[in-house]
């Protein structure tokens, strides 16, 4: 007997055999006398459709009406899986974001939630109902409807759990979170059993896509125990969570809740980033925030910033942005050339970050070293690097990428035996 | 400067251009210095669609959650309307039933509007903003969303006109509401200027599909000014509503604004009749309530009655039902079948319910003499007849249908000089 949410994402709920599929997962849960909160999303396409509809109405367009019109698809996949539920003998109600009321702050197409009200979720399971919840959405402190930015329903699922004082079950296209992409490290890639948030944390946000950066923050926050598992698996099958936290999927959790922690635990690669080099700036103080300080003021982000021992009195700057801010970017630095000083400017699209993380490095001296020697040892250059606690990212060639993500693997002890 | 609902229906608002075609509707009124609330249905095809999707998910479904999906078809409509107002330059913002709010009973897929309290959209007025709300939904007593049955959009606008104390527009795919069907009486069937609430409910429950029946109703006791007008017209013509109420559509209102009373004003008809006939039956008290009884019983309406004289102490029962409920009834009275003590049972599919409607007839004698006389003229058979105060409505072989309703609109001066 537990407090359970389970959240299926927009691929689980695609069509109606789908969500039939979906409400067996609910079901063995109901009839293992949990309490059961679902969280969708809206079904695969949709968004995209009503989103489509939007940008054909106006290329600007106010993001409350936005609102609006998008949070209309999980609104739909509540009702019907409701109803799904309903037929099985499972009593079962919808609630849109509004209902419940998940509020949030008034910033819309990205709104944070700032309180969920439990009684009403709480009331309804005192009817031995299943709450099914639109995810994604909320209500504004002026009663009009939120959405939470793309991929938004993970976090309306841990913010609900973290309201009921649930764990969370996140149903994905994919069975847990991996050492690495099993597309680049064929075969050897291990399904992790248990990875600590702060990992986590890092992996999502250096390219992993299997949760959203602030689903895992929200769960970080609240302590609430994280799964992720698929919701291909067959519904019936006799292997589900025990009591000891083990089972199907990633459990993300407390690193407390680790046993046997890994130097290593993920291997994340990314390959959305350019390169800039200014060349031959005036090496004095105050030129870095010479480059840095118009950068920030467009909101681009700077990511891995190298600058180099200056020579004759000149050095060069080099750092990476977001590939699709790259144009900005040199607009900016065009912009301040007279006032920076620089001679020219070379960019490179053609580079991958690569990053090992694991909260094991804390207590575990030269896995920085290692990792450069790995690397060195089959002829990949390393371009910039960039350090963490729990993480050591490096820059290097985009041509070298499967190479070095394969050998890293391997150096660290990740390779499925 | 007035306040004005304006109401467009599903084909009106099928696509993103038609969606512009309508925001130049509004905006029209808008610049004559109109307060303007607009009510738009779902983009058409879309209430079929999640019907579809509701139906494949159960045969027998939750009607709170049939609810919840089909009235996001109207909630796409009206943020879409106001993205493309405001890319117009026109201050705009969408509401959901729930928003405004328009209030409703718990009767779900079916609700009744209790209450629209006008502040929100009048507030909203005082900002300078068209209101763009959604139709054909409300909020129930218990906060879940309701919606008011198939066409209930209508509804919605006039039930917003009269608690804004404003008249109605109701923008559909045809021009007004004609003296009769066009397709059978081509040419000669002329537009109404103006016709009361009486005569447009009267022709609405007999078939004429311009306008639901409980729009008309809500109408006539709110006394709010509805007028019938195609969304097809150009936006910009210079042919408006004009002060003393004439302009392009029919004005449906008061009987008292209407100079000149036709003695019959429309001509309905309806192809879904069936006619049963139960064949000696005992002619004794009470025999009629055991016919009618169990039809009641079983939720079927019975239209037009007629019960022979008794020859030799035995009758025959005739009358009509809906078509779609034909079965039903005969399933009905062969269960009934010892407790009538009927000989048999016959039944035809092939009649056809031809009316006239007119508040004059009110004052005029010899208007249903009139009608039978035109009909026997042309050999028509009248196998029965029900009569109200402004209608006559003759049940005949459906074959005859399209002759004798072009016989009876010459016979009743309604044809086009």
């Amino acid at each position: 007997m537990a407090r359970l949410v389970m959240k299926f994402g927009g691929t689980s709920v695609a069509d109606l055999d789908r969500i039939r599929n979906v409400a067996r997962h609910v079901a063995r849960e109901v009839k293992a006398g949990h309490d059961v909160a679902v969280i969708v999303s809206a079904m695969a396409g949709e968004t995209n459709k009503l989103v489509g509809f939007v940008e054909e109405a106006s290329p600007a367009f106010d993001a409350a009406e936005y609102d609006m019109v998008v949070s209309s698809g999980e609104q739909v996949t509540a009702g019907l899986l409701a109803i799904v539920l309903q037929n099985m003998g499972i009593p079962a109600r919808s609630w849109c974001g509004w209902q419940v009321p998940i509020e949030t702050s008034d910033v819309h197409a990205a709104a944070r939630i700032t309180n969920i009200d439990p009684q009403n979720l709480l009331s309804s399971w005192e009817q031995g109902k299943v709450n099914v919840i639109a995810g994604f959405q909320g209500i504004g402190p002026d009663g009009r409807i939120t959405t939470l930015g793309r991929g938004g329903s993970d976090t309306s699922a841990v913010a609900v759990a973290a309201a009921l004082d649930a764990r969370c079950d996140i149903y994905t296209d994919v069975d847990g979170v991996y050492t690495t992409d099993p597309r680049i490290v064929r075969e050897k890639a291990r399904r992790i059993e248990r990875i600590s948030y702060e990992e986590m944390l890092e992996l999502a946000s250096l390219g992993a896509k299997v949760l959203q950066t602030r689903s895992v923050e929200l769960a970080m926050v609240h302590k609430v125990p994280l799964r992720v598992r698929s919701s291909f698996d067959d519904p019936d099958s006799p292997l589900q969570v025990q009591d000891n936290g083990s089972g199907p999927g990633t459990l993300v959790c407390d690193e407390d809740d680790i046993m046997e922690q890994q130097v290593v635990t993920g291997i994340a690669y990314a390959r959305d980033e350019a390169h800039v080099a200014v060349r031959r700036v005036k090496d004095k103080p105050g030129i870095a925030a010479s480059v840095f300080g118009p950068l920030a003021d467009a909101n681009i982000s700077v990511d891995m910033i190298v600058q180099n021992v200056s020579v004759d009195g000149y050095a060069n700057i080099t750092f990476t942005v977001a590939r699709n801010d790259l144009r900005r970017a040199l607009d900016v630095l065009q912009a301040e050339k007279d006032n920076i000083g620089y001679e020219s400017i070379d960019t490179s699209t053609e580079v991958a970050k690569v990053s090992i993380v694991g909260i094991g490095m804390r207590s575990y001296a030269g896995v920085a070293s290692k990792m450069f020697r790995t690397l060195a040892e089959k002829g990949v250059n390393i371009e910039a690097i960039t350090t963490s606690e729990i993480k050591v990212s490096v820059l290097i060639d985009e041509a070298w990428l499967e190479l070095a993500v394969r050998a890293l693997h391997t150096a660290f002890d990740l390779d499925a035996v």
